[in-house]
């Protein structure tokens, strides 16, 4: 089955929720860290996460710079994270907005593409900034290995705005320019659910940029970050998918990985069972506000 | 001493090359694979081009997509490179292109920038289409542990101009608004030099360009691709510097790594004398076509 409709697909049948694995040794358990080392205690904190809530999400979605901050050790740990996650069924977002052009971007495709690489995962995040030639070697790993891809195109931080919403001598944003190269690089890769393998990064903080750009991008799947910790709402969201509750994957890190953190009765040692409540929370919260009969 | 001043120091004392280590197992010497782990093959590869090359160069600059490409084994190379390299004197560029926001670039930073990281260098690539929340985490970072910065802003492969070339309401060009951003960005960190510690990514296909740029940035150091293999001539690179001749770092990596190949007389085993031959040509080479009395 293309990237594209097995993740339509998991969508539906568990719930449009990305859990971002985000590593803070600051926030993760002290008990684990007393019982093990850094990298170690790390392992046990996303595993034990990922088998919570394996069974209500699709997708999970480690963010590749919190493990290159701890060297050689933190990357092996990555490893071994995605390796578990895959192994539970779970479809893995490598979120590493790599970038750069021809035979570079070949690299970082196999880095986190090829079959059989150590940090294999099912799909990456990429930055658009140097153009096609720069994204199409992505493109074309995700052909041969069957692999999705998500294009930075509006992100959610204060300052996107600063080059993403510049204004073209014809009216157009920079962003809505993004979102056309990034329909055209995905044109070839539609699978039976009408998406494109090749999807985009929306911040999920401008709920009329999320219509628009669903409107104008039927085939692209967005990956929503911003939900929860970054101040998004469900309400914020509704626009983000189709006709048919389809379409996007709403990602939320710290809200749902450090919810153990939210309730002073909540033990330490119950930190999984406080992600997987935080994800039922979320769903529920989304089903509510999206009203979507499935 | 600053960055940005020991980077114009070493330029002047040596010259304004930099030797990109992008190692591709299809190019090294057959011998050495046949005699070594591919990733001891590569270390043993960069170890030697390092040591050929070190008196003649201030910069290397290992791009870090054909480490990761390699896994685990491929980072440790990685590391021990970068290790190597500034053992022997060396500045060193990791050409990671990293990018995200605030906490997430802070990861980044403190993977390639901090004291004691593994894979701590002297500066960074980073790409800037997340805006100043983006860039900054990085910036401070090279505040705080005397590094350096390079951005992207007007690349040197072929699709280049399809975002960073795009005419704004005002009439501007987006990469020169980016131009703009990269000097406020640096504008804190300028040393006796006159330099900024955060400079630019400036490809050398476009004279006009570099000029312009160069006159209306006059404290960014421009880290230059696209001599030799990529096809720019010395002559196109002169509006890179300053009237003194600095200003500037060209890079050149396959032109100068796979030179052994270029001569069918060269033996394998010569490669590294021939990477060192290469250089004294890049280096006559720009300097007859710069015509600086230094």
């Amino acid at each position: 089955m293309l990237f594209a409709d097995l993740l339509i697909d998991q969508i539906k049948q568990k719930s449009p929720i990305c859990v971002g694995l985000d590593p803070d040794p600051s926030k993760i358990p002290s008990y684990l860290l007393r019982d093990y080392s850094l990298t170690n205690a790390i392992l046990r904190f996303n595993q034990e996460i990922i088998d919570a809530v394996a069974d209500l999400v699709p997708v999970i979605k480690p963010q590749v710079a919190y493990y290159e901050k701890m060297g050689i050790d933190g990357l092996k740990a990555l490893k071994i994270t995605i390796e578990h996650a895959r192994k539970q069924g779970l479809i893995v977002i490598a979120d590493g907005k790599r970038n750069d052009i021809g035979s570079t971007s070949d690299a970082y495709a196999d880095a986190f593409l090829k079959t059989g690489s150590d940090f294999e995962s099912d799909a990456l995040t990429v930055n658009p900034y140097l153009g096609s030639d720069g994204i199409l070697p992505f493109v074309n790993a995700c052909s041969t290995y069957n692999k999705g891809l998500f294009v930075l195109l509006k992100t959610s931080n204060p300052s996107s705005g600063e080059f993403q919403d510049l204004k073209l001598e014809n009216g157009e944003m920079l962003y809505e320019r993004v979102a056309d190269y990034i329909s055209s690089w995905g044109e070839n890769i539609i699978g039976e659910s009408g998406y494109s393998s090749i999807g985009s990064v929306v911040g999920a903080y401008y709920p009329e940029v999320l219509y628009n750009l669903r409107v104008a991008h039927p085939r692209q799947i967005f990956l929503v970050p911003g939900y929860g910790a970054q101040g998004a709402t469900a309400e914020d969201l509704r626009c983000a998918f189709d006709a048919l509750g389809g379409g996007a994957i709403i990602n939320s890190s710290r809200g749902i990985i450090y919810a153990y953190k939210d309730n002073p009765n909540t033990k330490e040692q119950d930190f999984a069972q406080a992600s997987r409540d935080a994800v039922i929370k979320m769903s529920n919260d989304l089903k509510n506000a999206f009203k979507v009969t499935q």
